[in-house]
């Protein structure tokens, strides 16, 4: 890494273009997917070599390759760094604390539960502790916070990943939450322009369509845009979401173009009507969202053409593509240092051009900082005011702990997902002395048998984890879970106190759930809030961040 | 079984009334499932000396203990009418030919296909058939055909099991395929009164809602259950759905009163209202639709009050509770015995009161009979007329035989579904001499990645098995089935030719579909059917009993 403070001064970001090379220009507009394939230093040397980028993404596979850790995390990125001629922003999803990245960071609830609290002082910290957590791995980039509005209950993207469905709230606390990320130096990342949540589909699996009228696109996700741009949000994900009151264009299939592919969206719109003078980096190009459009070659170059500054891991032929385009006159050289010169200024605003500050990015850390014990506390206050009872009409709850003494634990979760948090949730029942029988799924006469043989607990726990956000499409209880929702009403004797540790919407699927206590986030510090609560040694005092008075009965009627 | 015609002749319905035992009588009432508990005749008859039943239900669990084979489950159905004092009623769920019930009969495609063909003579057969085989094997009822109307495309009951969206359609072929039943000694049973296909929710699940207003009601629905009462259907079957505007009660938790415990719905609608004189057997009364009423005993009663005749697998102590009713003048005789009279005036109509006729039903039949032939004639024939070439936009069907040589076939199912009907298409297409790839769910980027392998096949055949109607809620391609769709968009060089084997709406959540085909059904004449078609040797001559044009891109959205 080059670090000569005289030869690549802060304030001269010109001359650092103009010493590039063509293929280091283009370079800095690819983001490289640091997979296992990096872990020998060697190998990334080499690539950087023939392929110099501008930036890194460290997903799950390689923080799994340093074992958790951030220290082995961090010792990977420093070369990286070292391999690099110029600095290298290093970006990841870190929308839920550092911990959703390496396991000995702080994990948050998600932000769901912060939208639950209502509290835009609590929302700076979550950006604050995780900037600055995320910092302490080697990260100076996240993409996020998620700042799109929940407007359709079957969106899959939304769901627990985002601040629920008042554009206001969205605003306030997304823009809370970035400035205190990039107070603390990072670089926050709004996403997904022009906003997802309209449309029941997932850009992973289709383009999807933000189908609101100009009118409307302004008073919900326009207003929250242009509202963290106006706070300074330093880049923005533009998702492969079309907006067709904006760009009406559709593909000979029909396909309407995607947000990441046009100049209207990210041009016209984004930059010059609302103001955005940050990096534009692409939502990744492999999604099915994304590759409906021409041959692969020309969806690269399109995407680019259309404003995106940075582009989300391209296969190695982008710099052949590139350098042809530049070449034939198709892409001028003009408006690729104009991206090249936003992606140098967003290096510049976190002190990566600055030899002091980018040494001071990996100064040692303590094991048990002051930072990690802060960020510990703010995750158990975010869990602790989060938890929001729904429903309390047979008044069960909170239980009382002299005589709930025994409890039947049935849990709602696909057969082959992760149930470590079910695990904890009867791990911490059982710590409180409880006798904990625990039933998975099953049959819907399960449970019916089991009060016909004779069966009897002072609590019966009905608890759902859907797997939501994970290309699945299923954000309503599917498959085996929809034996679970039976099983609970074919209950005789038993009432079932109902938890969903994610999704917030229970209620439209079975809207006569006497008792439900929305937890949004499967994590830890929501697990030991949310037993806590129900053993009234904690205050619900969550409150809904998404409208449930309407059980929407006609989703899907076709009229 | 008594059969001796002075002692109960057709016309003495009244004195066979008079001679019942109360007992007896509460029994008519009772639809016993006759599973694998009953597979041993001394239990059966034992059980029937206590508890006496108007009727039974031969469901999957008998058939398998009869190994499939419908002279084995005759001679068990034979024992059983002996073991009855009373002639009994046997019922199955014969949606789609005999042989959805019993291995050795012919299997129909789903009523979706048969709406494909558009063909109400075809549809008088379909009844036909389903009758004289059913009757072959040892039935006299069957709960079908499917008479409710998909107005809403998320609706999990109707799918394919159903005649489409279009009301006036769905009455024609039903009306057809009722009167092709009923002339040929069967009963047919048009469910699920007051109408699913309004709710994106499952009965099985949660009681679900036809929210249509009345006028919109009378249009759809009640058009569709007036024709079938004014063609003269012997029995009704209602469903756990609340429709408002008839009935506006709703229990303390909200719930709204579903038909099967509703006098407003059944007695005053159904059949003051639109004059249906024959039976009502309630849907199943485990189901999560019917169990959030009163307590169990009470909605028992209370499911009687309403206006059923035949209750669907009510537990023992059903006789009990209804001697204590009758009794304290909650039920009053009057009452039962009407339902008693309805119950025998049915069993009149299909000669199980007179003996030579009840003899006639259990005649030996050939094993390579007429009527088999016919019955499998007509599979193929509603086969061969129903595949629906949805969309040919790059004209890449038909294949041509001799340059489609290599086929990769993509199959979308989820893991634990069967797949013998995908295994039945790959065996038919290696039997016309292809090479078959097959390649099952896997990763997004799976087909590409083979292309960049160098990998190609003539065609890319990409085929959907969803599990609908199997109180999954999964009427849309959910879990590992989402990545078969990405997968698809994915490829580079290779243009898919999607198939659907059920659902109709893969269109709504990949609208971009170049090239789709519907065969609605899981039926090995429809892949028969499919493979021809697809090869240019059958026209495609289906067309769409459901509405594709209009994308509901808001499906979901809550304004």
């Amino acid at each position: 890494m080059i670090t000569d403070t005289t030869q690549h001064p802060a304030d001269s970001i010109e001359n650092l273009i103009q010493s590039m090379s063509l293929r280091e220009k283009i370079g800095q507009t690819v983001q490289l997917g640091l997979n296992s394939r990096f872990c020998n230093e060697e190998t990334l040397e080499r690539h950087l070599e023939e392929f110099p980028v501008g930036s890194v993404f460290c997903g799950g596979e390689i923080i799994t390759s340093a074992e958790g850790k951030s220290a082995a995390l961090r010792e990977k990125l420093a070369r990286a760094q070292r391999a690099s001629k110029y600095p290298l922003l290093v970006a990841g999803d870190l929308e839920s604390g550092a911990g959703q990245a390496v396991a000995d960071k702080t994990r948050f609830p998600m932000l769901l539960s912060l939208a639950a609290c209502r509290d835009e002082k609590m929302a700076y910290e979550y950006g604050k502790y995780t900037a600055l957590e995320g910092r302490e791995a080697g990260f100076n980039w996240t993409f996020a916070p998620v700042v799109d509005v929940q407007k359709n209950w079957l969106n899959p993207i939304v769901t627990n990943r985002g601040l629920g469905d008042d554009p206001q709230r969205v605003a306030a606390l997304a823009g809370a939450i970035i400035e205190g990320m990039q107070d603390h130096g990072f670089a926050a990342c709004a996403k997904h322009f022009p906003g997802d949540g309209v449309d029941f589909r997932d850009q992973h699996l289709i383009t999807s369509v933000n189908s609101l009228t100009e009118e409307e696109w302004w008073e919900v996700h326009g207003g929250v845009f242009q509202s963290v741009i106006d706070r300074g949000v330093r880049t923005i994900m533009p998702g492969h979401i079309a907006l067709p009151w904006c760009d009406s264009f559709r593909s000979s299939s029909g396909r309407p173009r995607p947000a990441t592919l046009s100049e209207p969206i990210l041009t016209q719109l984004l930059r010059e009507r609302m103001g955005f003078e940050g990096v534009l980096v692409t939502d990744a190009l492999i999604m099915a969202g994304f590759v409906g459009f021409a041959s692969r070659s020309e969806r690269l170059l399109q995407a680019f053409a259309a404003g995106n500054d940075v582009m989300l891991w391209p296969e190695n032929d982008y710099y052949s593509l590139m350098e042809r385009a530049i070449e034939e006159g198709r892409v001028s050289t003009e408006r690729l240092e104009a991206s090249v010169r936003r992606i140098l200024t967003l290096k510049q605003q976190l002190g990566l051009l600055d030899a002091a500050d980018a040494a001071e990015q990996f100064a040692p850390i303590e094991e048990d900082s002051e930072v990690r014990r802060q960020a510990v506390d703010l995750s158990a206050r975010v869990a602790d005011e989060s938890i929001t009872l729904v429903r309390n009409r047979e008044n069960l709850l909170p239980l009382n702990s002299d005589r709930a003494r025994s409890v039947l634990l049935h849990s709602a979760i696909p057969e082959q997902a992760d149930s470590r948090y079910i695990d904890l949730l009867a791990e911490t029942l059982e710590a409180r002395g409880l006798e904990v029988t625990r039933h998975k799924n099953g049959n819907c006469l399960d449970v019916n048998k089991m009060e016909q043989e004779g069966k009897h607990w002072d609590a019966y726990l009905v608890v759902y984890s859907l797997q939501i956000h994970q290309m699945k499409n299923a954000v309503r209880p599917v498959g085996e879970l929809g034996e679970v929702q039976w099983a609970q009403q074919y209950a005789e004797t038993m009432k079932p106190i109902t938890i969903s540790l994610n999704t917030a919407y229970l209620t439209f699927d079975n809207p006569y759930l006497d008792t439900l206590v929305n937890a949004y986030s499967p994590c830890p510090t929501v697990i030991d809030a949310l037993v806590r609560a129900l053993f009234g040694e904690l205050p619900f005092d969550g409150q809904s961040p998404v409208d449930l008075e309407t059980i929407p009965e006609r989703t899907g009627f076709l009229g």
